[in-house]
């Protein structure tokens, strides 16, 4: 193409400080350095993580810098020793890295990849710790590794999934995050069988994942709970068999549960970032092996707390990140599947926009009947 | 025997209120019921649980009452039903039934029985709902199903472990407790694979034992953590291959791990009770997979917490109760490991003493040479 090797200037969504609304403008994208990949992208989804850092309340929050993590796009060009893709692929970028030859990805235990997060967690790119992002020479940061909210973004190769050419890309760019995350909460940390009883606290995008797992893996009961009773109708479709709305019972939700359960769940799965809602996901499993997975991101600060006696009586808590899905290998196998419509992907896109109403966007994130609200990047 | 059928007059170390000295009396032991087992006792251990349940700190805690769990003796009448031991076998009573019928016991995932534990929880018998134990007339509570400091004692069938009759009663006593415990929490609970580094807060019987499991799971660092310095040389004999003293350091003991790691664990343990301590064992864990188990039992009310970014970065937290063993299944199997020589016992027992110096034990205890003292209960 024509701009290998060129600055491109394009648009992109600049969050220039926290909590204030993002501006569109057009930004100066430096060409892919060593083991780097410039991809255009097409449609982006927002995720809460996105208005999480946004709002100001993540301590790792730097700004000016362009947010956005769940996306598609194409390759646009490769930096210097890039052999895995190339311009013209199709791809998902991925924020969580799978580099193949570090001790977390060797350990065969892990998805937590640690090859470039010590650039990424500081807005930069591993070759020169620089943004690859400007506005008049002024540098803009990067956000997880990839900064979607951009018509153009760079990331290392190391968070690029090359996926099927022939699927949607304003559909499968929710691969990037949030479907995932639930669907491998219980296929790879929980590793639900068939049978089991299954809570699910949160019925967002997330969470209804968490639900459509369950449900493929065979639960017997999948129990969602949600202070919003209106989600539970369009829960049912993703698997969800039984409703719960805390504010309907005196007792606490934890006790309603095990009531309701012979003792308690199997598997309960926290979607939504609430500290004491972790603490009841927890409680409510059954003694002597409920599995609690924490899937929610707390506010900074935070923490979850218990009787030791919860844990010392065969209950387990544990957490997840992406899913435990290792993103390069396995993304292409979501996308697989989903062509293969052994997944749901495109019932979680409610809204569709364009990037100049991003802001809008972020105000429909907070109401109760949007799952995704993807952006069309280029109109 | 003459004393089928028979109320028995023997002598029991009775605890008549909190935290005052146990008092050596006659009691009164009545025949087994249907589905009960009286068994002659032979020799006792102490442990921290009955320390702590005499403390009164133990909400649960009932006077007066006969405590003791970590015993062995000889079966001398059986009640109606019973069919699996008879007269004159040697067993270990358990506190942890196993009934092989329950939800619990036929999960295959836990070995937390519930059939017996209503009754036990509150001192008496299933069958009718009382004791067994009475001085002339006033009844005594039994503790945690087996009541060990008396000579004689009831216990129910499902929590009886029959044992190899050539095994030396006043070693295998101690099988009954903090060395399966350990043991279990290593190979069942955790589950310490070849090659991996362990961590034990607490070097106490359960530690050292936790050391031991470790070193057969062939741990290759198991790092022992104790602000004694002086059980460091103890727990080389146990497997233990590095010390630390927190004491010794001014960064938060889980820092001084990861640095010393690479990164964390792979399975921490907690062996005190310690609420703080089950915390820093947590966090000494490896980010992505390092799994820590709560062993020590923390006093009423007290809870454990940490930032939920703990186990969304791959952390886990559980814990164990009897090392996860199935106590009627695998007591004997553990007596048979100790008599082929591939796990110690003898190593644990530093005292010995007698029923009637039974609160000098309770004094040992608190002395760090001591691990388990042995009381002999017919002198």
């Amino acid at each position: 193409m024509a701009t290998v090797g060129q600055v491109i200037t394009c648009k992109a969504a600049v969050a220039w400080e926290a909590n204030k609304p993002l501006v569109i403008e057009e930004v100066q994208v430096a060409p892919p350095q060593a083991g780097e990949v410039r991809i255009k992208i097409l449609f982006t989804a927002l995720c809460h993580t996105d208005a999480y850092t946004w709002s100001g309340k993540d301590p790792e929050g730097l700004f000016p810098c362009i947010l956005g993590h769940e996306a598609a796009g194409i390759v646009e060009s490769v930096g210097e020793g890039v052999t895995e893709v190339q311009p013209g692929d199709h791809v998902i970028p991925c924020y969580q890295a799978e580099c193949r030859e570090c001790k977390f990805c060797k350990s065969g235990k892990t998805n937590l990849c640690g090859k470039v997060r010590a650039a990424t967690g500081v807005g930069v790119m591993m070759n020169d710790r620089k943004s690859r992002f400007s506005i008049n020479g002024k540098p803009i940061y990067h956000f997880m590794g990839t900064s979607t909210f951009s018509q153009y973004t760079v990331v290392h190769d190391v968070s690029v999934a090359k996926i099927d050419p022939k699927a949607p890309l304003e559909k499968v760019c929710l691969l990037g995050c949030g479907v995932p995350t639930g669907l491998g909460a219980v296929w790879n940390t929980a590793k639900v069988e068939a049978g089991s009883i299954v809570a699910i606290f949160g019925l967002g995008t997330v969470g209804l994942a968490v639900a459509e797992g369950a449900k493929t893996a065979g639960a017997s009961r999948i129990i969602g709970i949600d202070i919003d009773s209106k989600k539970f109708d369009r829960a049912k479709n993703f698997g969800v068999t039984e409703f719960i709305n805390p504010k309907d019972h005196d007792k606490p939700i934890q006790q309603v549960i095990v009531d309701l359960t012979d003792g308690g769940v199997d598997y309960s799965f926290e979607c939504i970032g609430n500290v004491s809602v972790m603490r009841s996901a927890l409680e409510c499993c059954h003694k002597g092996w409920g599995t609690s997975v924490i899937v929610g991101v707390a506010a900074s600060g935070q923490e979850i707390s218990t009787r030791p006696f919860q844990l010392v009586t065969g209950r387990v808590w544990k957490g997840t990140a992406f899913g435990g899905f290792k993103s390069r290998s396995q993304v292409p196998w979501l996308v697989d599947k989903y062509m293969n419509k052994e997944i749901k992907v495109d019932e979680y896109v409610t809204h569709s926009l364009t990037l100049g109403e991003i802001n809008k966007a972020f105000d429909l994130m907070h109401e109760g009947d949007c799952l995704r609200c993807v952006l069309e990047m280029h109109t």
